[in-house]
């Protein structure tokens, strides 16, 4: 009855014998706690999430809805793996299109090890993450043929204006093609939606010193132009904020937003 | 009739025989162009800076004025040296308390040599910078009996808690003491002017992608209790923008408006 899920566009992936998510195709997603530590620090994470009564209902929506642990048969046929399990938050989407945004110019936290931390600084440096505050983690558009679903490298090579092109891809009926400008076709009603979460979730990081969220990502999807929805994913490296806004997530979502409003702003689209 | 300025803060120091800024004492400031390109790089930014159209009057009266650049001898005795003319921003001031706070999570520059990075990096790991988005470069606070003005190597080596407790007694008429809680006797009218001019520049940075500050400060001063008031200085390290926010400094900013927020807000203090 569980199986990978279809519209995962980014992340450990439950195929070819890995260990990863799965879903239950009535609204349930089961993510495998990682052997390394990151899968109980993201329990962590959603226990005192959840559990944390200044935290406003408007800005608990945004985070995947949290039911408590399972042990079941992981996807790598290892045997039995704790699982969290939780909202499959693009599970009663038709044809969906999602794009992951990993959020911050940096992606470690600072606790991490000389030998990770020199490996994320150079990814960062690598992608667009340290000039543009995000980077695109993965992404696929539904269009009249099915779905546009660049390859991971592609992805990850992006420059700027790569990454300001795909999301106006997000939004078009045309994003296969290279030879004509994306018609933005559904700009104003999908990311009239996502800005309004967007700016939401800024007053919020303004004020809130609790958690800092490195490595974070938002999730964006919209069915076949719908109004489009956010949500935050991958809590695996969400550390004490000391009394200290998180600038880092901050910068990258303000960045995010500028870029979505010029979006839905251009002459050309509206 | 050119002097050290009595008031600086931070940065090189026209003493001792070494190349610095020096004043007239009437409003101007005179800032020696560095030998290793710095200097002409800042004189690259005050130029295209101020000959932008684009940039709204009030937010250029956060920069200070620029009058061009004159040969002077140099402080260091070394022969004439190119300085550029600026305002002496707290020239006009009879007992100004100062701070200079140095703005980002980052403090390098994309196109600096990795060695020059690697130092950067190090320096924003064991100050505050990485934590709070910004750290504290130097300060002087007037009380009855003259100035606090803590060492550099003490200011270098504050924790976060030491930096909350600085910005509380940049606003105390009792500096000076460890032995009771600064009285924030100023916080509503110094931090009340300053507040405001850092919302103003918060919503300029949410949106200009012309210019990325890598190392620049905001100067806050006051003259005893008075409305403060806030300039920017630094542009050594200025880069062009391509087209995306400068999250790093709008991330930084956001922290700082956070912290003077919550001194004015403070019970203890309203």
């Amino acid at each position: 009855m569980l199986k990978a899920p279809v519209h995962q566009v980014a992340g450990h992936k439950a195929n070819e014998g890995k260990l990863g998510p799965l879903v239950d195709g009535s609204g349930r997603f089961y993510k495998p706690l990682q052997s390394n530590g990151r899968g109980s620090e993201e329990l962590v994470f959603y226990k005192s999430f959840f559990s944390d009564p200044t935290i406003p209902d408007r800005i608990r929506s945004y985070f995947p809805a949290f039911y408590g642990t399972k042990e079941l048969e992981g996807s790598d046929g290892s045997g039995l793996v704790p699982h969290m399990i939780l909202e499959d938050v693009v599970g009663n989407l038709i044809d969906p299109s999602v794009i992951d945004i990993k959020i911050g110019a940096r992606t470690w936290y600072p606790h991490a090890s000389a030998e990770y931390i020199g490996k994320c600084f150079k990814k960062d440096k690598e992608t667009v993450s340290q000039q543009l505050g995000f980077r695109i983690s993965g992404l696929q558009v539904h269009n009249t043929t099915g779905w546009w679903k660049p390859a991971k490298k592609l992805v990850h090579g992006f420059g700027i204006e790569d990454v300001k092109l795909t999301l106006k891809k997000f939004v078009s009926s045309n994003p296969c093609s290279n030879m004509v400008e994306p018609d933005c076709l559904f700009a104003s009603t999908v990311y009239g939606g996502i800005l309004e979460h967007l700016l939401e979730l800024k007053s919020w990081f303004e004020n809130q010193t609790t958690f800092h969220f490195c490595s974070t990502s938002i999730l964006m999807f919209h069915d076949k132009g719908s109004v489009g929805e956010v949500k935050l994913v991958d809590f695996a490296h969400v550390v004490d904020g000391q009394s200290v806004i998180d600038h880092n997530f901050l910068g990258g979502l303000c960045s995010l937003i500028k870029i979505v409003s010029e979006i839905i702003n251009s002459p050309d689209y509206s």
